[in-house]
């Protein structure tokens, strides 16, 4: 090879104002990391406030991004809910971890695009050892062929797909118009990109069929089987089921191995939505919560959730990947490579036909901790978890509303002196007071059709004295409602 | 606020070790983006290559990073196509620029998640704020409402599922079964992602129809008429139409203004694809070729392409938002906010409910480049491409196969010697072995049924010497051609 020609003339930021600044960026997350416990969880900014502050129009002339970094600090980061502090127990809580991070920044660097293998062929082969590596750790059989998507939504849009096109043999040509009429089912408590991959895939709400949980909230597979032979009695289609391990409102296991009993004697397509309770698969004495999610035929796992990986990654796990690419391939001339043959070609697994380098931080994820280091720290989740919901337990005025088997505790404020409404309200006006104080965030959800508020443990800087903080929170909030009430 | 619980017992990696690897990252995408024009653009691996030199399991234990970087270094890098280097000239070339990698940078360390405005009230009203500016800077009217999707693809499938909501009145719940069979057009040099949209979708093959082209590669507006018009007569529904200002293989230019009128006239909507080509609107002289384009109902446009944003970024402006929120919005009770009616929440416009804080690398590439140093960097590209298309213009051995309006040449070598297929092969062998110097990449395309190559320009680092010393090689390669075969 002769010598590369200069690039003197790059019209990008100047390599050594770049190295300065992202020195910068370096030490501020670091600092942000070490700080960002003592940062409120949720800010006090109401909507519009963000946007208001900043230039309404883009600059004429460039600006140093000093400047950029500034507002950064000064706008930006007041105005965000930290996914990163301790103290956040919203929705499905997460980390963004150290590895992941470094990962992430080495990715945006390379800003290789993995279409195809010739486009990136480590982005595309690391895709493939670190999806299996993970499914080595969750103890899947070797017959699960991994891709990674962004999020656990588009991983089960993915499924559906697969599932219908496996359903109606002649799809691909003739669409959904003329086909017999298909249902989709899940649990009342599965969660809601299941119907709007429904939705989407031209199901309709008529095709999408919420299966009643009992008193676990898990899905009753006998009303799954009698649902199932009547919609055939009607001349409808049974296409697939989604079991979920961990639902998002309670982490609810539905019972798998027997919804895939069921699959396979109806010939469904068993989709497992294991987006957030995957991971627990690695911890031996949770594996057992799994037993059976070998039988789907796809399933889903998001590191991004309770594997310490930055978002997105989303590990869409599929038996049959030959169906997945059946109802995706669709290969134009520019994109024709001598390698199809040999190498994989990651854009006929979905739809994104763009890659991000997302294996790279979920293998710098795996390394650094090691199956024994993630053991060790969802270990560490579960038990922080089971200490409140002890805490739940003991409090004459708190009542847990579903099991905990993960690193999730779902409860209600109760009171003799008030009625179910009243209740709802007391609730919700707990949460806001707690996240109001800036000192811990969490989420709502209903259970049995009342609400309910959850606290969801998955970052690795959370201890137990954040949790023990949040429940004086609630505890003294659900005072000050007894008080204002009583 | 009380002081915040200590964090003493973080699980991370330690943020001291953190800051001591992240400034060892710092420097090292400096040196790369510094040095990566004297690597191979393409490498020399073969598939499985990387694969098989890396560790096959996950370790037990956790592993230094330092051990993890090494192997980066070692043996991720030199298995990657580069597309920072500045010879990169495959598919849509593209730039992570310094400022976007600084934002992918922070938005990695923040690891913020904006599902709905109080989970990110930054992300939210920052990715709001960015979609406006450059709907401004391409001359969009305010009527156009921005969101930001992972790719292109995912985009165009957005566009089409509100396009299929606008059609069928009841589709949210009946689905598409007993549907009148649906038409999706788009011309013959369209991008393989609406026909996947189409068939995602569950139009089928014979739901999407390709439109022959013109001369020019542009879509023949008679033949759409035509084929809508019989469409109609034999009971089917024109949907919706795709029109493309620049499409992959050649950058071919639909007449937009037309297909607007078209689609006006038969109720279509209207999806304008200028993933690649949008950013150009902001060039005062080259704004006339979207001309008509304001009149699309949605039209996408990907920073990650050509406006120096890393992967990914993709704008998705739509005209009648409330149509698209009707095709995906499902709040399950778990995502519910107080602030619903007053704050945007961003999973009601799309499929993913996770979201990556994309709008910040955005927003520094735009302050730091500023509206005219984005004209000047683009114009500069152009006329690298129209150099380039003067050469091949002159040269007798190399006819050019399409114009070249933006800032990608496709040519074809000729031979009087060589009979069609025979060139096809050559062409195809001129390919690689400009490839396979590692000085420059390229892939093809097919034009009139003949495969030609393609020069795509849109890295910042991209000079003159680059793409005259492509040229150079390409003719080399041409003449061992005519050597071997002469």
């Amino acid at each position: 090879m002769t010598s590369p020609p200069s690039t003197d003339s790059d019209l990008d930021l100047p390599v050594e104002e770049f190295r300065a600044l992202a020195h910068e960026v370096a030490d501020w997350t670091a600092d942000y990391l070490g700080g960002v416990g003592s940062l409120p969880v949720l800010p006090s900014v109401q909507p519009g406030d963000i946007r208001s502050t900043l230039s309404s129009a883009p600059p004429v002339k460039g600006e140093s991004l000093t400047q950029a970094l500034k507002d950064f600090q000064d706008v930006i980061v007041p105005g965000l809910t930290h996914w990163n502090h301790p103290s956040f127990f919203g929705y499905f809580a997460m980390t963004g971890s150290g590895p992941g991070i470094l990962g992430e920044m080495l990715a945006a660097a390379l800003n290789v695009n993995a279409m195809v293998w010739r486009s990136s062929p480590s982005g595309t082969e690391l895709e493939e050892l670190v999806a299996d590596w993970l499914r080595q750790l969750i103890g899947l059989p070797d017959s699960f062929d991994g891709v990674i998507n962004d999020t656990a939504s588009s991983s089960t849009l993915h499924a559906i797909a697969a599932a219908r096109e496996m359903a109606y043999p002649d799809l691909r040509n003739e669409g959904m118009f003329q086909q017999t009429r298909g249902r989709i089912y899940a649990s009342e408590e599965a969660h809601s990109s299941i119907e709007k991959a429904a939705l989407t895939l031209g199901f309709g709400k008529s095709g999408y069929q919420k299966i009643q949980t009992d008193e676990q909230l898990s899905m009753c597979v006998p009303t799954l089987r009698s649902v199932i032979q009547e919609d055939i009695i009607s001349g409808l289609k049974p296409v697939a089921v989604v079991a979920t391990l961990g639902t998002t409102s309670t982490t609810a296991i539905d019972p798998v191995r027997r919804v895939a009993e069921l699959a396979k004697e109806f010939g469904l397509w068993l989709h497992v939505d294991a987006a957030y309770g995957g991971p627990a698969a690695i911890v031996p004495e949770l594996r057992e919560l799994f037993n059976g999610w070998e039988a789907a035929d796809s399933i889903v796992v998001n590191p991004h959730k309770w594997l310490f990986t930055p978002v997105d990654c989303s590990l869409l796990y599929c038996r049959r990947p030959e169906v997945l690419i059946r109802a995706f391939s669709v290969i134009p001339e520019y994109l024709k490579t001598p390698e199809k043959e040999v190498g994989r070609n990651l854009m006929d697994y979905g739809v994104a036909l763009g890659r991000r380098f997302r294996a790279l931080k979920l293998w710098f994820v795996l390394r650094y901790f090691g199956q024994q280091g993630i053991v060790d720290r969802l270990r560490s989740h579960v038990a922080l978890a089971r200490e409140l919901a002890n805490w739940v337990d003991a409090a004459p005025e708190w009542k847990r509303v579903a099991p905990a088997p993960l690193s999730l505790v779902a409860f209600r404020f109760i009171s003799e002196k008030l009625n179910d409404l009243a209740l709802d309200d007391a609730n919700h006006r707990i949460m806001e007071r707690v996240n109001g104080s800036g000192e811990a965030f969490l989420t709502h959800t209903v259970v049995n059709g009342r609400i309910c508020l959850r606290v969801s443990i998955a970052n690795l800087k959370t201890t137990k004295t954040h949790v023990r903080r949040t429940w004086e929170l609630l505890q003294q909030a659900a005072a000050s409602e007894v008080g204002l009430d009583g």
